[in-house]
This record gives structure tokens, sequence and C-alpha cells, in this order.
């Protein structure tokens, strides 16, 4: 029996990625308002001062708050209404020593005035003048100048994904344009004899192609771009040239089936015909997922991954889409969905291995319940069914019924 | 001072949504391969049965299983190979009493075979004899026909966010194209004399609009169309057109500023002369966001979010993604992504209000910290420098330093 060459645990696995790729993540300039979910390639400094005048975050009157020390609804401060500082209108209004202006929320303060009172707390006493029936410290209800931002501060880092709020913010200053990483480019190299196109009927022995559309789907869910190269035979020299035209258009090499040790897996040979330094890892001490390959050819990620559905959307997780956000200059991948639920069932595993188990969420009494889903990894249908997958750390033996588990959603 | 209209708590507001509206989720037909993250329109019943033939897990020999009872190391039994199942070929091999076919991970298996031999239980004796060390049982490493699905089975309920794993299920039995329903489209109406787009250079009193693009991108983010009306002076007539223009291309009308009870907020009058029923809250016991509005008109929601950034993206999490999702015909939402971290301040709260704290993670000698950003909700940056929120229940006077919370990351 062939052995694998190089068995590790998944995290070092996804060492081995970081330490022998190279990052070659590409800025290109993009709308501001097309940026959603990108990632930022550079440091972003505020080219100016939010807001760029002092603005009132209330209705009222803005004031000179010593014009209202004392006030109180039995010794109300007088003062004399001279204006008032319309929305979206420069300010012509001054105040001297007891006067006030209107003042709206959002809008600006009367020239020399420090704070504002709220409608609330004053009394129109005639058309020039209002009581003032609580004090306010300087600068209460105001937003100040540079508040928000100052000038030159670094407002995203590099390497953010940019969420809805970060557009807002870089709109709110101006910056309708920004750089950022290319999205990776993945080559899917889909292998094979008994495989055809989900548009084909099977004959005898024949099967449609699921994982093409399955990690293409993945892919773009990480923020890659799926490059699907099609089916290719279990041919050597088939699939050394899909793999050498993948690799050539993308900077991550992703090849499904084939990784294992028997003679017709010859993704392994394949990785190692390609270029330096080629296979790194073969065999992951996972369950689903053992028999996968991650190789580096030329400074790029080549993996291998199993056939069956779910080891290889397992192994995807583990490996795949960590490399994609590194490819991406993401400085920290989001974190995904997790629920805490108690485990129905008892799970069984072995020290030394790291399972993978999808799980069908359900409430009992208002409990949150996992039930594991024990369907073959070759069945597509197991991941279907189930909501999410829990991990047995890899030095457990196993998981037991009423356990607290978490859930990564899926 | 004028009062709000109906002030509701937050679970109260959309329970208004969900009695008012009227779902129109419209179907439409695309390819599956286009379809991820798409909401299934109808149950998807299998076409066919998967998989077609008996399928082999493991690389080794398709057997009689009652031809390998008792075999054993000491004591293995003795098969005669009569041929091989190639992958991807039709069965053309047929097994006699005590003979045997070589198969293969994911191959078919002789006809007159009910199980598989691993090949790391068997001997090669000669070109036509191998030995089997350890007995099989009946089905033993073999996937039946209709393991997966059998025709007719319920594969996708309606209503079903299509993930991955679906998009390959769906390849699996051919089907190339899905009944999903329409994205639904949402119509932004930025209102304020004091705006101009991000691409002006604003003058005195006047700041850029951005909401439009942060509502816009949480829009993208929960599965909408957004369609910005553009920027709307604080005019009613010209208010009601932008509405009216909004509403007749639309499935959901949001508002931004204008929903407060002064003078200048007219969304509330606006809304009322759409149609009917109208305003139907006015004022959410949360904060921030307690001026926002919900109405419906002829069966579609209108949302009035506060102008204020942090405002508006607290009520749209509450109110309108949901409403997102009901409209898209989903049956339910995707769950944030949450993590459990220590309070590292005290936030103040009152009963009877539902506070929303963005927080800045941090960890701390191995422990996740989350620091209360407490910036003033018209401050786009406290958003941009925060990681998640905070939710403090509507019962609750406050949290403390040191209380385990759930951060709603974003």
């Amino acid at each position: 029996m062939p052995e694998f060459f190089n068995v590790l645990p998944p995290s070092e696995a996804f060492n081995v990625v970081r330490k022998n790729v190279v990052v070659r993540a590409v800025p290109e300039t993009i709308a501001t308002d097309e940026a959603l979910g990108r990632v930022t390639a550079s440091e972003v400094l505020s080219p100016e001062v939010l807001p760029a005048f002092p603005r009132s975050t209330m209705d009222g009157y803005s004031v000179r708050a010593r014009d209202t020390f004392g006030a109180s609804e039995g010794m109300p401060a007088y003062l004399e209404v001279v204006g008032k500082v319309s929305m979206g209108k420069a300010v012509d209004v001054s105040l001297s020593t007891g006067q006030t202006a209107e003042a709206y929320t959002g809008g600006g303060l009367a020239q020399g005035a420090d704070a504002v009172v709220m409608v609330e707390h004053t009394q129109v006493v005639n058309e020039t003048t209002i009581e003032v029936t609580r004090s306010v410290a300087p600068g209460e209800n105001v937003v100040q100048v540079g508040e928000d931002v100052s000038e030159r501060d670094s407002i995203l880092p590099a390497g953010q994904i940019l969420r809805p709020q970060d557009i807002g913010g870089l709109m709110a200053l101006g910056i309708t344009e920004i750089d950022v990483f290319r999205r990776p480019r993945v080559a899917i190299v889909s292998t094979g004899d008994e495989l055809v196109p989900p548009t084909e009927k099977p004959g005898p022995g024949i099967i449609r192609d699921i994982n093409t559309f399955t990690i293409s789907s993945l892919v773009t869910q990480a923020g890659g771009i799926p490059i699907p190269q099609g089916l290719v035979a279990d041919v050597f020299e088939a699939q050394r040239e899909a793999a050498v035209a993948g690799i050539a258009e993308a900077d991550i090499l992703v090849f499904s089936a084939g990784s294992s040790v028997s003679s017709r897996d010859m993704t392994a040979d394949v990785i190692e015909m390609l270029g330096e330094p080629g296979v790194l890892v073969h065999g992951i001490s996972i369950r689903p997922g053992k028999p996968s390959i991650v190789g580096v050819i030329d400074g790029k990620p080549v993996f291998g991954l199993p056939g069956n559905p779910v080891s290889a959307m397992v192994v995807f997780g583990l490996l795949v889409r960590p490399t994609i956000y590194l490819l991406s200059g993401c400085a920290e991948p989001p974190r995904p969905a997790t629920i805490r639920a108690r485990l129905v069932r008892d799970i069984a595993s072995q020290t030394g291995r790291e399972d993978h188990v999808p799980v069908k969420l359900s409430m009992t009494d208002g409990v949150q319940q996992a039930d594991p889903v024990f369907g073959k990894s070759n069945l597509i249908y197991t991941l279907v069914r189930s909501d999410g997958m829990v991990t047995v750390p890899i030095d457990d033996g196993g998981l037991y019924a009423g356990d607290e588990v978490s859930v990564r959603l899926y």
C-alpha cells in the first residue's frame, strides 16, 4: 500500500502555505461605491477635517454657554434671538453677550456660540426673546470641528475588507475612488474519467461534475474569482496541460479529485512536474479530507482536494479559503457565523485526528440542538441537508451527546 | 414640543411590518451556476435517483460478501479475479461464487457484487487470485442506488438561500436552471438641504451625502437591489415626487433623515400623503434611532431612517434588513456572525429602551475584550472604528464592565 508523503495537522498545513507562497497582491483603483467587500491596498489618510464646521446635534438655540450658567425652571435666563443659522447655508449671524440664534440638528452654530440649548429647555417669550430653563456647558450638544476625523488621520488600514460604514466614511471625505487589491483568481481543474458536465445525461458508470460548481461558489464567497478549467480525464498529459494553463492565468490552482495515493491518483505527480518546490504536504490529519495535497509552484499555491464533496468542502474551508484571503492582502479574514448548540448524539473520533461533522440544527424546548448527519463523505446531500459543521479537536477522542458545541454555519 | 406618534419596541415595530406588507415575491428562472445567494421560489424535487448505480467508496475489490465471511489474516479467503470495473465505463463483469473484480473509489461494482473489500485487506497471490484477509458485510464500502437522493425526494424547500453545496447538489441531478425570487428593489431617498454628492467640495454649512452609500451597501449585503433616488431638498413637494417615483419602481422605500418631529422633519407627512394606511409607527424605543418611522403604502413598506449614520445603521439592521429578507421570500434570514467578549467598560442605559453600542474588539491576556465606542451617533467614524455592536436589552438598566456580551460583528 502506498503511503502519504507528509501528513500534517491542518493548522500546520496552512503554515506551509503561508511560509512558501509569494503574496503578489496587485492594487487597482476603483469607484468607492463599487468597493463593498474589497480589500484596501494601502492605508487611507483623511484629506480633510470632519466635520469642517461646528454642528449642532439638536434642534434648539446656539448660545454662549456662560450666558446660561445658573439658568433653571425657577430662574430662567432671558436671551435675545438675533437670527437663525439655516441648514446648508453659511453662518451670517454673530452673537454678543445675551444673544442667541436658532440652530438645527446637523446645522451650524452662530458666530461666537459655543453650545446649543435643546428646544425642550427653552420657552418663547416673544419674537425676539426666549427663556432658557437649563444651563449648558461649553461644547454641549455640539460636534466640534475635527471631532469625527482630523486631517491626515489614518482612517482605514491597508488590508481591511470594506464594510458599508467604510464606504460611507470614505464618501464623507470626498474619497470617491480607492485603491484595493485585485481579487485572487482561482483556477479549478476537475479531474476524473467518470465525470460529465451537469447539462449531460450520464451514461452507465458516469456521474455529473459537482465540485467545479461547489468550489467555484466557495471561491466567490471568499472574494476570489473562480476560473473553471473544464473537465479533465485521468490522463497524465491532459492534466499536466490543464494545470500549466491554470497556473499561468491564476493566482491559485485547485485540483478536484486524484489527490489520494492509488495508481489512478496522479495529482501529486502532476504538481511535481509543474515546477519547484512542488508537493509540500500530502495527507492531512483530518476526517474527512485526509488525502489532500498542498503544493507550491513558483510561489503560487496549488491544492489537491479530495473528489468527495464533503471532504472537498472541509479542506477548502481549512486551507483554500484562508489562502484566498492571504492572497487578497486581507489582514484578518472575516469570522464565520457560529452558534452554540447542544449535541444530540455522540461523535466518535480519535486523538491525533481533527473531525468535521455536518449537523442539522433544531430547537427543542427552547434549546438549540445540533444533530450530526453521518452521511458518507461522497454524498453531496449530506451537506445540502445540514446547517453547519462541528469540529472535534485533534486532541479529543470524540464528543458526547449533551456537550455544548460551536457550530460553524453555512 | 411635538410628540412621537406611536413609539414601539423594535420587535413590535417589525411585527407591524410583517402584518401590513404584502409579500409579492416574483419568481424568475436563472442558471443554477449563477444562483449562489439567491432564494428558491419553490420546493425542488429530485428528477432522478442519486447515485444511479452502486458506487464503491474505496479502491479494492467488489465481492459477494458471503464469500468473505470468516476470512482473517490467519485464514484468508481466496477469490478469483475475473476483471475490473473501469471508471466511467459500463459494468461488463459478472461474479459467480468465489469470484471478484477490481473496484475503484467512485466507480461501479461488478454484477452480482454486494460489497467492496478495501485493497488494504487483500493480497495479490497471482494474476487471477487474491487473498482476502478480512470479512465484509453486505453493503460495506458501497453507496447504494438512491442512498443520496431518491427520485421525487424534496431536495430543497422554497425560501432557502442557495449555498455552495446546494448549487453542487442541483448540478449533481442535472438541474442547471432554477426558479428563484427576484431580489427586492429598495428605493433610497436621501433628504436634506445641507447635502451635496461626495464628488463635490462642500461649501459653508454643507456636508457630503453619506447615507445613500451606507444604506445602498447594506441593501446589497442583504440581497436587495439599491435604487438611489438622488438627493432631495427639504421641500415637501420635491420629497413627495421623489417618494412617488421611488415607490412606483421599488418594493421598499427608505427615506434617510427627516424622520423626527421638528417642523423641518417632513418624512412622516410625505408618507401620509402617499396612500393608505400611511405611517404606522413613529418612534422606536431604542438608542440611537428613536426618531424612526415605519409606514406601509398599498402593501409596500416605507421606512424613515434617522439622518445620523449610526442611528440609520442600527435601524436598518433591526427593521429594513429583515424586511428585505421577508420580501425576498426567504424563510429564515442568515444569522449574523457574533462573538463572545468581555465588556471593558460600563454601558449605561435605562429600562424600556434597547441600546445599541458600537464596540472595538481586542485580545488581552487571551481574553476577547469589547470596548464601547461612545462617539456621538452623528459621527460615521464611530462605526468605521468599531468591529461590531452590543445590545443592551430593553429590560436592562445597563451592562457592566466584566459582563460577558455577544457582539454582532460587521
